[in-house]
């Protein structure tokens, strides 16, 4: 979402000035004072508060799910209470980057609720009344459903796109930018995949709407590095102080060079990189590491990294990485494989993680063994989209 | 739909007889006297009304929203009012040629009210229990969205196939006639793009439900058609007396030929096509035209036609036309361009329309002008086909 | 559904034994005895029951649907009424040989009743809050959207997977088990369809949540063959006792296998199989027939049988199947249709049945005749789906 389809400056920064064309679809504006400027925003039944100091759009919920069949504009007045300036608010989900520590609790908090919220109820109405537009560029069913299915735990609605490269009016060169500004007109929130890096965040800066990437080329997969440090901290029960092993293709995975960027917001973090050289993890991460003083180590011994850690981290050895090399593919996928031998040397506490598909990079018969967090790890990018739709669309 | 399988005739003459298949399913035969015969539709909630002079089926919508629940056999009793003869019925959704003026006039005004609907509140529930249908032979991912966010944003429920000419039983042989007396009995409209002229006609005259044309091959698209004269009433405020400029391709584009043919209902238009030799309008819709009384130039200086109208409507050179002759496709294409310097010589209450998507015939420095109506009409498109799904399930 | 992924005996025998990581999830253990042993599963809204002498699981749904959004941990203690071992129960779907006639009885009770429900409200609210999946490894768009219009016209949710093969984490190596996983993570129910024989029993193998099979391969596909005995019954008013024409291809038909399978379980039943040679009925199912005491013979003489049967069943030769021997499907194809001269000298009461789509073999004016099944027996797919969806999500 950004106030202006002309602005091209970070997505939490926002100015004063709403566009006229936004205000003249849904919002109408409310006061404005030197501190801040608020915006109800009929259509989305939010009010907008931009602080004058941050530059950012914040929404309250107070209003919103109580009688949703109601008219918002009586209810405006009648419960003036916003929250200023005070809560972080969330525009649009665009990198790992953009979210710091006190933001990370805040949002598993809430994931926290939608595990209950799942498990206890026939489903909630928390977002009854609200459309998710899955517009994606390149097929991901797993990534896909799990979107939709948070959406539709909560009582929103989906329409789906599941090859819009292929299909839609892109094959005849419409620009990503009008296919945004056309989509946010039949929706509420658009989730996006797609083979661009930065293709989300153009998109953010077109839309009128929230956000969300759900993956763009090698570039960021947000939600999948939240659900990540999500899981170690249900799994493990903490952060600060853990040690985790990085395992397999550390040079193409961005799934695991996210989850080294988040650790880094953790204390006393140690990290271990145990992967085939050929596809080893890249100085950039390395360096950023150093520079935020968190400690790692390269290690070619996979069996005394998982006695140490708390997390085993395992990945896929991409194989569309290796092209024609197909020796090359096959030296390396080998290489580290986590099976009984290797849970044997585990700590009791500690857990195997993979972002999943896994091909035999984790044996089977691993499964069974209750450390084997994997399954539950894809459960939990459930309630972590859950949680980030909600507070995307009604606030805190 | 149509009141029998083996009746071809346009799908706004129907005849009293209901076919004992129909009746096996759903209906009960009401009464039947020489001015009129009423049938009850009970999985559709609605009362069928067969005026024996005009030949059409009437919908009325008096039980259908009360108490959804409740048994409609019951309600049929003492709530026994309707509208016959006099109100125009909607079947089916054909092709642009069967809307008069009143009709039009009539559609727009629930489309306003569309607007409140998707504008004001958390969501609409008056189309709470139909399904939809969408089955699309060809993709196009921009009107399926359309449709079914208008079904969503309703309350309704969507089932979608998004390639049905490469998945479906189509790839075995099937009929379109039998797909369609096949999927009639999942849902409650069926919304159909094909890629053969005609398909949309076809559909109607075996289906028992109503159907809506999303676009036929060459033939017809008229919900587009429908949205692009909804989109001139609200930016100009009437529809008498108008100037259009037709720019662009106008020999392939379905879009311009449909909306040239919609505003020979209006008095005082004045036309004005604005093409490369190559695409030219062609003949059928000038005669046509003509003997409406319709005045119409052909003009090579947009400029000059772009200070005199009320409306720009620019189109997209189609690529796809052109085979292998990319020379005469690269030399129109960069013909007439919307620009900045056309904005200016523009009225200030003019627009510039696109039925999208564009490429570079409008240029990106024009879209922040507020004359730039062409993301607005794509909304449009979301209330006209909210209206329509809303008159063809439930009546007026 | 298992109740642990390493089992890989019948669906329809299970052990005591709840593995730690389903308890994990959403099962609370409620008591244990020598009879039976009570579990609760609070995600699913039902309690698991398991008798100890037939080692299956039960569902009761005492508590399922009152008050959807009320915590059910409540409920348990105040609705403590379970039903053990005295009902039969249905965890997943998977062959037709599963069903015995009692089962077949109970189901079809339920799909009247569904019906009724489909024919005279706005839609139930009966499975309010569920999520199915269709997980479509080969395209099926008939047989998707009846389960997704079943599930709707129940409250239901759907996600949807058109193409999982080419499109889903398959593509890069996962086994179907870990894909189930997954997807059981997101939703209530899975609908699979598969090109694998035997792929239906592995996903229940590996799956916490009921399994439907939609079509695995060469293998089974139950829920046609439901649907064709409850057509039979529907039209004919009665199973025992009748005289069933199988006509076409026989040999490659896994529909009119299913269905001679399942007739067998009637009394006095006699097939008659009237094929071209080249796609006779194979012998497995004729011995079968015969270790039955159920009479058959071949015949070729389509008038002879017609005359004869209260139902002709006629299949498509299916092209398919014949691989660059076009000759040869061209003389199986136009060896037996049913037209008009077949209707004459068919008896008054009895139908003409085909599981579509249909090309040539029966001509389309048969379609006006009452006699006519073939689209009622489509419709029919949508209640015993209906049946089908609501006894594994909310038991009897």
């Amino acid at each position: 979402m950004a106030s202006s389809s002309s602005c091209s400056s970070c997505m939490l920064h926002r100015g004063l000035f709403v566009p006229k064309e936004i205000e003249n679809r849904n919002r109408v504006s409310m006061f404005n004072d030197k501190s801040f400027s608020v915006s109800a925003d009929l259509a989305q039944s939010r009010i907008l508060v931009a602080d004058q100091k941050s530059m950012k759009w914040n929404q309250t919920q107070k209003f919103s799910l109580k009688n949703p069949i109601k008219c918002r504009a009586l209810e405006i007045d009648s419960a003036p209470s916003f929250t200023v300036g005070k809560k972080f608010q969330l525009d649009d989900v665009i990198e790992a980057q953009q979210f710091d520590r006190d933001i990370l609790n805040a949002i598993f908090k809430v994931a926290r609720e939608m595990e209950n919220i799942e498990k206890n109820s026939s489903g909630s109405q928390i977002l009854k009344g609200y459309l998710m537009a899955t517009l994606f560029y390149e097929p991901s069913t797993r990534t896909r459903l799990s979107f939709e299915s948070a959406m539709k735990r909560l009582g929103g609605e989906v329409l789906t796109t599941e090859n819009a490269r292929e299909f839609s009016s892109a094959a005849k060169g419409e620009t990503l930018e009008d296919t945004i500004r056309t989509v946010e007109g039949y929706s509420d929130i658009i989730v996006m995949r797609h083979f661009e890096s930065g293709a989300a965040r153009r998109a953010a800066t077109s839309a009128g709407i929230p956000i969300i990437n759900a993956g763009d080329g090698p570039g960021q997969h947000p939600t999948q590095a939240l659900l990540d440090v999500y899981t170690i901290e249900r799994e493990i029960g903490k952060l600060d102080g853990i040690k985790v092993g990085l395992v397999g293709d550390l040079a193409n995975g961005r799934t695991v060079r996210s989850l080294a960027y988040l650790l880094a917001k953790y204390q006393d973090v140690k990290i271990y990189f145990v992967s085939p050289d050929i596809v080893k993890m890249k100085d950039d991460i390395k360096e950023y590491l150093t520079s935020e003083d968190v400690e790692w180590e390269e290690s070619d011994d996979l069996m005394e990294v998982a006695s140490k850690c708390d997390v085993v981290y395992q990945t896929r050895i991409q194989r569309e990485r290796f092209g024609e090399r197909i020796d090359l593919y096959e030296e390396a996928r080998g290489k580290y494989i986590v099976d009984r031998d290797v849970l044997r040397v585990m700590q009791k506490h500690a857990v195997v993680m993979h972002p999943l598909p896994r091909l035999d990079e984790i044996a089977v018969d691993v499964d069974a063994d209750p450390r084997a967090a994997y399954f539950r790890q894809a459960k939990n990018g459930l309630y972590i989209r859950m949680a980030l739709l909600k507070l995307l669309l009604v606030g805190w």
